[in-house]
């Protein structure tokens, strides 16, 4: 018997038909002797319709405490879909108990919309789980301290699911999606993109970072920090496939680099068009000048990515980084009006007409002249490099954006990503 | 400086436009000087959205573990409209918070959809209130002693905005509905009905067990219990009405019997069509027959209303009570099988065209002859009069159910109530 975490997305969870279908395919594992904790996210364009009932009513400028009843009205979305859910497995003649995140309780910090869980007690869950029922434990949110309630963002229970698995020593977290794993690249840009059956933590962390959309990246640090098993599957799959060939699909995310996982030097080419360049030109080289424009940078909440500092040139240098594109007005303008004249600096520009490559594998670290293939092959297709930046286990280069299908399809093949290459 | 609860129906709350109103009206009397706890119920339409979802998923045969998940679902729609509701007086410039019923907490007995209030903690909404806040607490709902989330019934927002009123001490409450206070009869079936400008709650708790659904009979009950004083008043007028004027408009239920109340004799007369007659016809009239009847009824928790029992006659006789239309088929089932055998009754037979009306008022404590006002109205009319039951405050009657229109009109004008008259 093993300890088994399963998250549905809303999609998953859309209709009444759908829920009944997820409750199909819980009552199969639970029957085949598994204990069960499921955690689902709210019926799909539940939250968006409730936080578009805010957004009608929203004061002009948002205080933490509108924040807060934001929480309040969000978290109803799942409180509902997991008692739905409990409902559709008594159905099926499975017991079945749902729990609120305060009455787990899923314990979090105070930030209110995007909170971070600090402890999850495991003795209610534990005790139902005893009782040879299946607990339903609401994605998504948590409590505060103080008694509030609080959620954890968007894709929010993703990370729930996880936090709850690790807190619960689960054998394995399965995360039931509307793609059925993790891809060497969107098949959407490179048709023989090749679904990877395992991916180390590492490797999905840069992909999630980078774009990848399958998981919510934080879901993804806090199974590698508590070593969870966690498994990336289609809920579109029909419930009553075969247990033993469910429990082996889809991509499993590993902490272990064991014997069977694929040697491959780069695993994926991941690739984001949210970013946007930003540049301040003729700056006088002197110390400081990094801190002085990342500082009011960083003062003003506006997150960085990639920065650059050319080599001086008579004494004036240029600096690079890239920001999000929602901030990228605010950032031209904060640089404009507060940096610059401090600076002394000739100008600011900015382009949004950027996009982000990257190649992502724990084979780099052992393997010298990976990033060189990336640069040659990117050279051969008369594609320029504005930045560039390196860890252990990822390059990302920044391109013009015209270029980035291209970009992502000739690194495809020159690291035989496609499908039967290997 | 008083301390004042409002509650506001779906109706109230049906749109953003409406709970906007809401937080104009209640941004008012804070401003006006008042500590203000607002109690609103889920957004019209919703309880019924969720509710209709578990009917889909529901089991076969519903246990107390299917109870307990409705109350999950159910609980959420006042607790969206809570937070919707905060966030509207927030954008008034009015510091405002919410709070679900085991944040207060509200706690309750766990009787799964019905359950009763048991204790309310009133220190985190005093530390608001004394902080400048407006405290907007989610209706119809509470937590059990384990933690479980329960629901207080139908209208139970009522009964929840009286039990915080109750526990805060406050000096008013006031129940803003889709009526504009409680009539001496409905206006529907006699066009001149009065609106009352007080009644006292035992007139108010006969009328809300007769059938005028003005208010929740446990909140009437509550406020009686505790002293509250209640006011049932327009969520339709504008909210920018001189706040002097609407603190003074609609019915006010009182619980002192002070000079300014009307002294009428008979305040109102009540109906109600949700019952039916069933009769145990030729029973050997032995000691103990009413427990044999009644007692099997209970026991299949069927809730019975009138009563009568006739003079016996050649050793037998009959037996006549009421019982709710959705309890007809069961309780003369129940009759057939188990008690009629047992008793040696000679037949039972069933009336679902009747209807019970009833003339309520406190004057009729101390005037002989109200009664037999009633029955000579009746009588003048043409009615026949099939069953009779009588109180301090109140008298009724089950008559053929179409006579009823005729008998309340008769009624009304036989006994003063029409506008203008006095």
């Amino acid at each position: 018997m093993s300890l088994i975490v399963h998250k549905y997305g809303g999609t998953s969870m859309g209709s009444t038909e759908r829920i009944s279908s997820v409750a199909k395919r819980v009552a199969k594992w639970a029957r085949a002797g598994h204990q069960m904790v499921v955690v689902p996210s709210a019926m799909s364009g539940e939250t968006n319709r409730l936080l578009a009932l805010a957004k009608e009513l929203a004061p002009a400028t948002p205080s933490d405490s509108y924040y807060r009843e934001l929480d309040m009205l969000a978290a109803t979305g799942e409180q509902a879909s997991s008692a739905l859910l409990a409902i559709a497995l008594q159905a099926q003649g499975v017991d079945s108990v749902s729990y609120t995140g305060w009455q787990i309780p899923i314990r979090t910090d105070s930030a209110y919309t995007k909170a971070r869980i600090e402890s999850i007690d495991d003795a209610r869950v534990r005790a139902d789980l005893e009782a040879g029922k299946v607990v339903i434990v609401t994605g998504f949110q948590g409590q505060d301290a103080k008694g509030n309630i609080t959620t954890l963002g968007r894709g929010g229970s993703d990370t729930s699911a996880v936090a709850v698995a690790a807190a619960m020593k689960a054998d394995e977290c399965l995360i039931y999606t509307d793609v059925d794993g993790v891809y060497t690249t969107d098949p959407r840009v490179v048709s023989d993109a090749r679904r990877l059956s395992t991916v180390s933590f590492e490797e999905m962390l840069e992909m999630a970072s980078l774009g990848s959309k399958v998981l919510q990246i934080r879901s993804v640090e806090f199974a590698g920090k508590y070593k969870v098993k966690l498994r990336v599957l289609s809920s579109f799959t029909p419930w009553d496939i075969d247990i033993v060939e469910e429990a082996r699909s889809g991509t499993l995310i590993t902490f272990e680099e064991d014997e069977n996982m694929e040697k491959a030097i780069v695993s994926g080419i991941a690739f984001n068009r949210d970013e946007t360049k930003v540049s301040v030109l003729g700056v006088p080289d002197k110390p400081g000048i990094a801190y002085q424009i990342l500082g009011a940078v960083a003062d003003a909440n506006i997150e960085v990515d990639m920065i650059i500092q050319n080599i001086s040139k008579d004494g004036k240098t240029d600096f690079s980084f890239t920001v999000n594109h929602s901030d990228h007005a605010r950032t031209i303008d904060l640089l404009k009006t507060q940096v610059v004249p401090k600076l002394g600096a000739q100008e600011v520009v900015g382009d949004t007409k950027i996009c982000k490559v990257s190649i992502v594998g724990i084979g780099m670290r052992s393997h010298v002249g990976v990033a060189s293939t990336m640069f040659r092959t990117l050279s051969e297709e008369g594609i320029n490099i504005q930045m560039i930046s390196t860890s252990e286990i990822k390059t990302s280069v920044v391109i013009d954006e015209k270029y980035m299908e291209l970009a992502v399809r000739a690194l495809h093949k020159a690291f035989g990503l496609e499908c039967d290459s290997k």
